[in-house]
């Protein structure tokens, strides 16, 4: 990362959902972007890795299998490591993600929707 | 972190300036908040950890020995380890870090405004 990045900016040039964008690294952790609509992923974790969600813009349901959690814009929440969840957003929700490298964004479980680390391009 | 926190809410409440306070943590990394006022810090930098600034609400300009990056609402910069900075903001500017556990706040150098890691307490 060699110079400032602004999120809004960032966020509204992506066009696709689901598809993670690396925009910074902070020691071993990446900062992503990504555009979150419907529901589309399955259910999955993240064996190794907490998983933090940041709401940049709209509203985000966070299912886990004993809960949901509401996210509106500015709230935070850290998925921790090794628990179920499943992202829902009936609009689209804009989402700063920050998680170690090496996280799969489906974790292990691969599907149509996977996007590998190698193709989520820094921008 | 057991619960979601609203990043705005949880800067409105802090009261002191340059006084990080921890939010969550994403595996090694912790995710602080702090406001900062005037340029009340020394020139310092962080051996072994990359340091991400994120621009909530207000401006901020990080000096850098050889360049000013100046950084508005929504901008997000890294300070790359090793790098002498220096946090200026003339009016009040809300920020959230991104550091790794163990990072201290004003580097090596001890001052007294400088918050020891078991100070910035839990919030």
């Amino acid at each position: 990362m060699k110079s400032k990045i602004n999120i809004q900016v960032a966020l509204n040039n992506i066009s696709n959902h689901f598809s993670p964008q690396i925009i910074g690294e902070v020691n071993d952790v990446y900062i992503k972007i990504v555009k979150i609509l419907g529901e589309k992923v399955p259910w999955h974790n993240h064996k190794g890795e907490d998983e933090l969600f940041y709401i940049v813009k709209g509203e985000l349901t966070l299912k886990f299998r004993d809960r949901e959690v509401h996210l509106k814009e500015g709230d935070l929440y850290v998925v921790p490591k090794g628990e179920d969840h499943l992202p829902i957003a009936p609009k689209e929700c804009w989402v700063l993600l920050i998680e170690p490298k090496g996280t799969k964004h489906t974790g292990e479980i691969e599907f149509e929707r996977t996007v590998a680390e190698d193709e989520q391009h820094w921008i």
